[in-house]
Formats: C-alpha cells, sequence, structure tokens
C-alpha cells in the first residue's frame, strides 16, 4: 500500500509538471496568435515582447490567487548534520531507504511561508535554465544573423559603447544605488544588509541593455541602418560584457578582515578575471567555429544537408558548454561562435543547410525569447520572494537614466571628434531613449536570489524590464518621427550626403588620406583574413599556394579547396596582383561610406568578385554565390552594390 | 568560508554537467561524421544507429574504467522518519536550513555500492527525459512522414500485425519467460522475487519492434513499397500498442490476499484501462490536429512563417503535455497528431513553414534517435545496477524469436485468406527477420529499474537490442536478395502484376466487385473525410454548401474558405455532380492496385483535380498545388500519377 502511495505521489508530481509545462506552451500559443493580429492590423503600440509579458502576468494572477492553496511544504526537519550540507542524503523511512538531493539554502525566516503552493512552486523554474537553454539560442541567432555590412562599419564606435559605456553606466548606477542604499539606512527602510559589491553587481545586471523592441519596429520601418547597427551591436555586445562584469564582481573577494570595502588587489584581481573570462570565451568560441568551418570544408558533407545541419547545431552547442566546462562563460562564447560561423562555416554549407539554420535557430530564438518574457510576466506573481521598496526601485529608475545619459553623450562627443560621420544629437536622443532592459537583465537577477539584497534587486530589475518594454517599446514608433530619424531607408543604399549626420560629399582625395589613416588595424585583418583565413576555412578567397611563401608549398596545396585552386589557374594573370594590394577595391566604393574599416563589405565585395571570376567555370561556385547573395537577402535585407566595372 | 565552499561544490557540479553533456555531444558528432564516411562509401553493413551503439560502448568504458572512482556519496543518514518520505526535505544544518528533494528509493542491498562515481552518476540521465524528451520527436516525426498512400493501402494488415500481433507476442514472452523463470527458480539462479505480471511486462516490452536500420537500408536500395509500408506501419503502431500495453499491465493489480496470480476481474480492468487509455491518446492527438487545421485555416497565419511554425511546433508538444496531464499516453497522442496535421493542417501552412516544419522535425528526430543509441551504448556500461542471467538471456533470445514467429506466420495466413494481395512466404520470411530492437525497448525498459525483476529485465532488453541492431542491420541487404524482394523499385510505380505476390491483372470488373464488398468501411470513412472534414479543416476539398444539406447554409457558409467558394462557383457545373459520387474516381486508377482502402491515395488525387479544377484562378490554390506536389517529393520519394483525363 505504501508503495503505491508513493507511486502515486510520483505520478501527481509529473501531471503537474506537464500542466505547468502546458501553461507556458498555452501562454506562448496566445502570445503567437495575438502577434499575428497584431501585425495583421498593423498595431504597433505593443510589441509582441510587451504582449507575451501582460499574458505572463494574467497568468501569473490567476495562478497566485486562483488555484488552492495546498500546504505541499513539510515541517522542517529537525536532524541537524555536524559540519556540512551533503549534496546527497539518504533518509531512512520506516526501514526503507530514499534519496534526496540538495535543492539549496532557506533564509530562515522563509521556512514557514515558502512554498505554500505547489502549482507555483512547479511554474518557478531553476534559474539556470535561462542561462543554460533559452539564451543561448537566443545570442547564437544574435551572432549569426548579424547585419556584417552596417556592423563593422561602425565597429569602432560600437565596441566603445559597448565596452567603455557598459563600464561607466554599470559604476555609475553601481554609486548612485550605494548613495541610494546609504539613504535607506538613514531613513530605516533598510531591514538587512546591502554592501557596496551588491551594488556594483546591481549595476552590472542592470547595464545590459535589450533593445529587441525597438530593433523591431526599426525593421518593421526601415530606419536608418546606421542607428540600427550601433544600436544592435551595443546591445549584443553589452550582454556579453555584463554577464562577464558580473561575475567578476561576484569575484571580487577583498582579502583580510576588511570584506566589502575597497581593496586595491582584489579590484586588479577582478580586472584581470574579467579580462581572462572574456578573451578565453572569445577565444573558445572562435575556435568551435573555425573548427566547423574545417570540418565543413574538408569532408563532403554537403551531399546530405541532414548530417550537415546536424553537425552544426551539435558544434554550436558543444561552444557554449565547453566554455562551461572550462569555467568561461558560454553565452559569451556562443556569440563570438555565432560570428565566426556566419563569416566562415556558411560558406562551405549546402544551399539546403543553409536556409536550414538560419529557420532552425530563428525558430529557437522566437519561442525562447517569447518564452523569457511571458515567464517574467508570470514571475512578478508566482515568485514568491519579492522584496519592493519604493525608495529603492525611485532611485534606480533614476539612476538608470543617469547611467545611460552618462555614457551615451560623453562618449558620442568623443567619438564625433574621431568619425567622419559623426554621429548626430537626434540619434543620441535615440539611443538614450533606446536603452531598455530585458531578458538578460532578468537572466542575471535572477541567478541568484539567495539574500536580502538579491531578492530586492530582482523585483527592481523585474520593474524595470516591464516599464522599459511597455513605455519604450510603444513610444518608439512616435519617438522616431519626432526626432525626424529617417524611415523607410532601402538598407542597399547608402544614407545621402545631404543627411545631417553625414556631412561629406564624395571627395575621394580626402576619404583616402582618412583611410589610410584610421583604418589600418582593419586593413591588416582584412588582408588576412582574405588571404589566409578565408581560403584555409572556406572554398572562397585566393589559392593559398600564391599568397603563403613558396617554402609552405606543400601545405598551402593541402589546405587550399580544389575549386579554388582551378578558378585560380584559369585566372592567374588577371586578378593575382589585384588581390594581393587590395588598396584600389576601396577606392571603388564611389558613393558609399566605407572608410575600409568595412572587413564585411570587402568580404561581400570578393565574393562578388569570386563569382565573376569563376562565372564562366564550376558550378559549385556559382551555386556558392548564389547562396551568399540569398544569405545577403534573406538574414540582413541589405546587399552591396559593388561596381565591378572600375575593377575589370 | 562555508557559503564559499558550498559555491564551489555547486560550480563542480555545474562544470560537471557540461562535460557529461559535452561527452554525448562530441558522441554525436563523431557519429554523425562517421555516418557521413559510410555513406559516401556506401557502406552498408552497419546502419548509423549500430555505429552510434558502437562509440556509446567506448566511451562507456573509458567513463567506467578510466576515471577515477571518487565517492561522492555520503554516508546514510539515520533519523528516521515515521509514516512516508516527504516529497521536499528541510535539513537544519548548524544553524542553517537546506531543502532537499526526493529522488526516489533505493534498495537496501545497494547502499554501499550505488554511485561510487560522479561522473558515471552524471551521464545516467533521468528515465523520463527518453519518454518526454527524446522519444516525441522520434514518434511525431514517424506521424508526420508517413508514406500515406501505401500505408492506407495495406492498413488492414498493418493493424492486424501491430494489436493482435503485438499481444500474442506479449503473451507468448511472458508466458515463455514465466517457464524461464520457473526453470531458475528450481535450479536456484533466481536471488529475489519474479512474478508473472513481471514476465508480461517483460512481454510488452519487448514486443515493440523498431526496425528503423531495415527500413533505412529499404529506403535507399528502394526496396518493395508494401513491405516497406507493412513494415513501418506495424513498428509504428505497435510502439503505441507496446506503450499501452505495458502501462495496462502495471495497472492490473489483483484484488485479494493472492497478488500476482491470475484474476478475472483484474485482466478485464486492464483490458479496460488498455482501451480507454488507448482511446483517449488517439482522440487527443486527432483534437490537437484539429485545432491547428481550424487554426491555420481561420487565421491569415501563413502570411508570417516563423509565426506559423512555432505555433505548429507549440500545438503538436503541447498534445504530448495535455495528454500526459489528462493521464493518458504522451507518446501514442503525440504519433495520433503527427498523423493528423499531416493528413490536414500541412495542406493550410504556407510554402515556406511545410519545408520549416518538415526539416525541424527531422532534425529533432534525427539528434534524438542518435541520441538514445549512443547512450544505450553507454548505459551497458555506466548504468549500475545490471544484473546478467544467462539463463534468462538465453531464454528471452528464444521467446523473442517464437513469439515474432507466432504472430507473423498465423497472421499473414489468415490475412492472406482476405487479401488480394496475398503476402508472400518471401515477405513473411523478411518481416519475421526484421523484428529488431530499439529505442522504444530500450525507453519502457529504463522507466522503472527499482526491483530485481526490472533490473534484469532491463539488462536483458539492452542486450537484445544490441544483437538485433548490429546483426539484424547488418544482415538486411543479404537477406533482400536472398529472399529475391525486388530493391530499385521507382515508388511512383505500382508492382507489376507479374510479380509473385501480386497475382492479378488489371480485370476491371472483379476489382470493382471486391472494392464493394471489402472496402465500403473505407469508402464511407472517404466520403465523410473529402464532402465534409477536408472542406472545413483546410482549404481544399467540394465547398460545404453543396455537400451540407441546405438548412445548414449559414453555417456551411461560414466555415467553407473563401478560396474554394470561388473556384466553385466558377466550376459548379463541370464538377459538382462528380465530387458527389467519387465512385468513379476510384475506376480511374487503372493498373494499380489500390482497392477504395485508399484513403490517402485518393487524396491525393483530389489535391491535382483541385489544381486542374482551379488552375485558372487564384495565385493561392497554385502556391498550395506546388506545396503539395512538393510534400510528395521531398517527404516520401514517391508522387502519385494520376490520370486526369479520364475526368475531364
Amino acid at each position: 500500500m505504501e508503495e503505491l502511495a508513493t507511486e502515486k505521489e510520483a505520478e501527481e508530481s509529473h501531471r503537474q509538471d506537464s500542466v505547468s509545462l502546458l501553461t507556458f506552451i498555452l501562454l506562448l500559443t496566445l502570445t503567437i496568435l495575438t502577434i499575428w493580429l497584431f501585425k495583421h492590423r498593423r498595431v504597433r503600440f505593443l510589441h509582441e515582447t510587451g504582449l507575451a509579458m501582460i499574458y505572463g502576468l494574467i497568468v501569473g494572477v490567476i495562478l497566485r490567487y486562483g488555484t488552492p492553496s495546498t500546504s505541499g511544504h513539510d515541517k522542517p526537519f529537525s536532524c541537524s548534520q555536524e559540519d556540512r550540507p551533503f549534496t546527497t542524503l539518504l533518509v531512512n523511512v520506516s526501514g526503507k531507504f530514499f534519496e534526496y538531493t540538495l535543492k539549496g539554502e532557506i533564509s530562515p525566516g522563509k521556512i514557514h511561508n515558502v512554498e505554500q503552493n505547489d502549482m507555483l512552486r512547479k511554474v518557478t523554474f531553476d534559474p539556470e535554465v535561462f542561462f543554460n537553454i533559452l539564451l543561448p539560442p537566443i545570442i547564437f541567432h544574435a551572432g549569426y544573423s548579424l547585419k556584417k555590412r552596417h556592423f563593422f562599419r561602425n565597429l569602432g564606435s560600437i565596441l566603445a559603447y559597448a565596452f567603455l559605456g557598459t563600464a561607466v553606466s554599470c559604476f555609475i548606477i553601481g554609486n548612485l544605488m550605494y548613495g541610494v542604499v546609504k539613504l535607506m539606512k538613514l531613513v530605516g527602510q533598510l531591514s538587512d544588509k546591502f554592501y557596496y559589491t551588491d551594488c556594483l553587481l546591481f549595476g552590472a545586471i542592470i547595464s545590459a541593455t535589450d533593445p529587441v523592441t525597438v530593433l523591431a519596429i526599426f525593421n518593421e520601418l526601415h530606419a536608418d541602418v546606421d542607428l540600427y547597427a550601433l544600436l544592435f551591436g551595443e546591445s549584443v555586445l553589452n550582454d556579453a560584457v555584463a554577464i562577464v562584469l558580473s561575475s567578476s564582481i561576484v569575484a571580487y573577494q577583498p582579502t583580510g578582515e576588511n570584506t566589502h570595502a575597497f581593496d586595491a588587489a582584489a579590484f586588479f584581481k577582478s580586472v584581470g578575471v574579467f579580462l581572462g573570462i572574456f578573451s578565453g570565451s572569445f577565444m573558445m568560441g572562435a575556435v568551435t567555429g573555425v573548427v566547423t568551418a574545417l570540418v565543413t570544408k574538408f569532408t563532403k558533407l554537403h551531399c546530405f544537408p541532414l548530417l550537415e545541419t546536424a553537425l552544426f547545431f551539435l558544434m554550436s552547442w558543444s561552444t557554449f558548454l565547453l566554455a562551461e566546462a572550462c569555467g568561461f562563460t558560454g553565452v559569451v562564447a556562443v556569440l563570438f561562435c555565432g560570428i565566426t560561423q556566419a563569416h566562415y562555416t556558411y560558406n562551405n554549407l549546402s544551399v539546403e543547410s543553409r536556409s536550414r539554420t538560419k529557420q532552425l535557430f530563428e525558430v529557437l530564438h522566437f519561442l525562447a525569447e517569447n518564452f523569457i518574457f511571458s515567464y517574467m510576466g508570470l514571475a512578478l506573481f508566482t515568485f514568491q520572494k519579492h522584496i519592493f521598496s519604493p525608495v529603492f526601485i525611485i532611485g534606480a529608475f533614476i539612476a538608470i537614466f543617469l547611467g545611460r545619459a552618462a555614457h551615451i553623450y560623453p562618449l558620442s562627443f568623443l567619438l564625433n571628434l574621431g568619425r567622419r560621420h559623426k554621429i548626430s544629437w537626434n540619434f543620441q536622443h535615440m539611443m538614450m531613449f533606446s536603452g531598455l532592459r530585458g531578458a538578460m537583465a532578468f537572466a542575471l537577477a535572477i541567478r541568484d536570489t539567495a539574500t536580502y539584497s538579491h531578492q530586492m534587486m530582482f523585483s527592481t530589475t523585474l520593474l524595470i524590464v516591464f516599464f522599459t518594454v511597455w513605455i519604450v517599446g510603444g513610444g518608439t514608433t512616435p519617438m522616431l518621427s519626432w526626432l525626424n530619424i529617417r524611415v523607410g531607408v532601402d538598407p542597399d543604399q547608402d544614407p545621402p550626403p545631404t543627411n545631417d549626420s553625414f556631412q561629406d560629399g564624395p571627395d575621394s582625395e580626402r576619404r583616402n588620406r582618412t583611410k589610410q589613416e584610421s583604418a589600418w588595424l582593419f586593413r591588416l585583418w582584412y588582408s588576412f583574413d582574405h588571404n589566409y583565413l578565408k581560403p584555409i576555412l572556406t572554398h572562397s578567397g585566393p589559392p593559398l599556394t600564391t599568397t603563403l611563401p613558396s617554402w609552405c608549398g606543400l601545405v598551402a596545396r593541402c589546405l587550399t579547396s580544389p575549386q579554388v585552386y582551378n578558378n585560380q589557374e584559369q585566372l592567374r594573370e588577371e586578378d593575382s596582383d589585384f588581390i594581393l594590394n587590395d588598396g584600389d577595391l576601396t577606392v571603388t566604393y564611389g558613393d558609399t561610406t566605407i572608410t575600409a574599416n568595412g572587413s564585411s563589405g570587402l568580404h561581400t565585395a570578393t565574393t562578388s568578385l569570386d563569382g565573376k571570376r569563376t562565372k564562366s567555370s564550376s558550378e559549385e561556385a556559382l551555386e556558392h554565390d548564389l547562396g551568399a547573395a540569398d544569405h545577403e537577402v534573406t538574414s540582413r535585407g541589405t546587399r552591396l552594390v559593388f561596381p565591378l566595372e572600375d575593377n575589370a
């Protein structure tokens, strides 16, 4: 009889698991149908993510107040162990042994009011789920579908906003919040400890912007492509920066007695941890991407698209796990893996696999993103350890506003000193406005909600996400027209020189000079990429036998793919010197505004050249070229119209 | 310091999780690369699933004997509770409270030797993972990619093999194994209890055939399509039957003292449970499919393929959860959901979504299947509760051989009495030979490995799977040629009348008579499906205004989709009577062998007619038709060439 009772209980638990997952699926289904309705009727005041949150909120209210509060919680078990908690526990229940696993610590005050409701407990996921299952596809998709041309054109500014900007924002918010916490202590609003490191951690958590709503509307309205690139690049990279920053702050552990005060040694250790984790994750992602590129190049896997897609998927996922296993940050590794895959591996895939991988990650990204936003709505009511402190919340809103202002305007000013195409005031205001917080801030905040300070930070983060997604998401369209930002831009065309943010005409000489001065690093990288990396990792580019010194002839011959080699023999005389000094290449950009830092722009150009070079010869190169064109059109909606005539 | 230690431990555990998942991913990657090599070199003696198992075995050996045996296990905790085990446990460890969750019961003898090795424990998954995550995509894909024409042509025989055959096999194996167990008891080889119901459960577990290897080779060699349909249909449906059968056997609980002996009341209760679960799961699957069809029909979701694909995926998955939440069997529901989706919803999807959904489920199926087979290889060494009993294993091999022989040959004899196209001896031998066991048997066996008898059953099942996959998989090609079974068949063509298994020529009159006699049920279903279900659920078929009685005109008008309605107005005079008596339709099958039970064959024909009917009018119908043709070609490799001229 007892056995039966246990079995029944397990069955009941399984059924509740099913019901809770079903709740989320129905939520997502409802969201999808409403999204369709909104898209159908061109409603823009509420974005799908905002919608998902609203549905989540409604279901959360129902679950919280509509379900009976069954006390599934048992009285505390009073047998105290001696030294430390075990990870597994064997308990002897009237002669039978049962195994228990450690779930976590509970603060003593919470023992009696946590988990009164089984259903609420079931819908509250393990935070690791967000980091290990839901974020990787979102971040990978961001890297894989990067609009490379506009991204690389603005790379310098994007890196400045993402690295410097996030660091500035983190420290400003952290310090302001420390002031708020001091104030709260004065007026007696603080009932537990709240350290300076906690404030800094909050700064790191809340500095990860996520303008998914803004970018969706930008995409729909075809708003200015450079502004899009700035916002997208910043948000993708500052997610990575925020993760690593928060890990480093957690690792900041001052030595000696005086914990939680400033310590130079610990600070530099944190900076070291930051650099180590970031570069390690970056390397890990790049290496997996390169391995995948090599595998897809040197096997004829493209005859079997299913195998190819499966391999691509597994290799990309293994980046994440590999980085986690090595103690790096999987999410950051996955981002750079996505960028590498898009730059190299994508060229080796069969046409079918290209669309398959795109579509697979698109669906995964869509589902994961909407799941996270519904869950956020749900969490406001089902999460049982909320601490809402009005002073802290108001302080946080002011702090994130000031934190964003303090990095957007000064950084833009500094960047404009170097940029030929100034970031106009309207763009700066739009960037200021678009700094909404989303999935990444939530995921970072939910990661650790064990202590009082973390719970308060989590509740505040949730409110900030709600507010920014609804208000900023809804206000994007009015804001765009108020700030006079161009919409309906054809992404194939570059902004006209008359635009107020792009002030110089087609002055070829001056442009050349600027190129020579500012972009030598990118020129170096581009020629290395074009002459060595591309030929080694893909089927495109010049054969290595021409680019490598003659004494590594054998290696070069092995690594060069037969297609390239054949093409080269046919056309050696006409383009060998053209490839070696690609300075000419950039001159041909006629009325475009690329200043030779467009590694990707040049890559596209190279593809076009390849297409021209091999036009007469092999089918495979044609297929490859067609695929590349397809890639441009479907994934980025942007294609480089390159004046081929100038080079012929 | 203590807090830090706990954190470190959690980090270590997270790292081990990553490593164990990484192991599987590397295994799969290796498998994919070797599969490619095998396909590239046309190696057929070892199938990819066999290969996955071998790699799994190798990694299992390395993990078992190569990793240090760290004792991560703590001494049993001696505080005994009073009544029953709690699901959560609060433990007071020197003033701090920790929460533990129940993992399961451990048999007392095993306490000291289980889980000596952390790594081995990490790679041993929760069996629920197989049922809830890995099986659903495999089964859904089977339903969604069903070669409907050949399946429905042989539906009667398939149902007989799947239902009667599996039941017969289960009882014969169960009884034989009971004899073996008695024998073991006599010679003192049995050290614990082994009931009659356990033997029957083993019969149910091991009766689920899984000829994935055989079918892959059939596909490659284009072996006889009817044999393919028989094997495929049997294996898909008998998976469902075996699941429900094993649940019913577990539910068989005789009343009173005399447990584990025969009890008529309990037996009928089990039969009732079987019928209830099966029909409930069937209904659940069909209903979700129908709802998805209605949603995709009445919204213009096909303008947004991403939303459509996401909806399709979520609805199909929710079938599984819904069935589980209601106490039915999710896997069975998912199978019928897949069939319904392919029959109705597929027609409403946009062209892009059709290929997206196909490809998505193809990738998921591929990954899940190879994961299960690698895991099987791994489990032989990493599962720590194996009980290998030579007598039981030899007995089991003989029993499954006899059990399969005892249902294939008698059932084929009985079916041949009714079938016009006899199942030849060679086909019967091939079916006998192809009865290998795979993922489903494994999943059923690993579900419960708590007791002695279940552990012995699990180990035996594992060996049977290995043996049959390697030997039968490798022997398929020689066996096909030895049995003189046609290969290189064009699936578009029907077998020539000269084939020894299809003995009658194109005798039109006799065929018509046979049709009238045998297939009235299918004719009824077909005309209901064609006149009412198809028009309600999809954009094809005749408008309801013509098929429904005139008093439900309003309802009919609302439900009929505008396309169909428009088409109908243009072509009312020429095809209204043609649709009403579809008897003519079947006559036109010229030299084919369909006897009007080809609901799907007729459906394809109808699509072609639609295509012809609407050729001149709307773009949408053309797109739909193109999509249907695509569906035929990509997913089934078979297309019905329908003599349209006869109807014009």
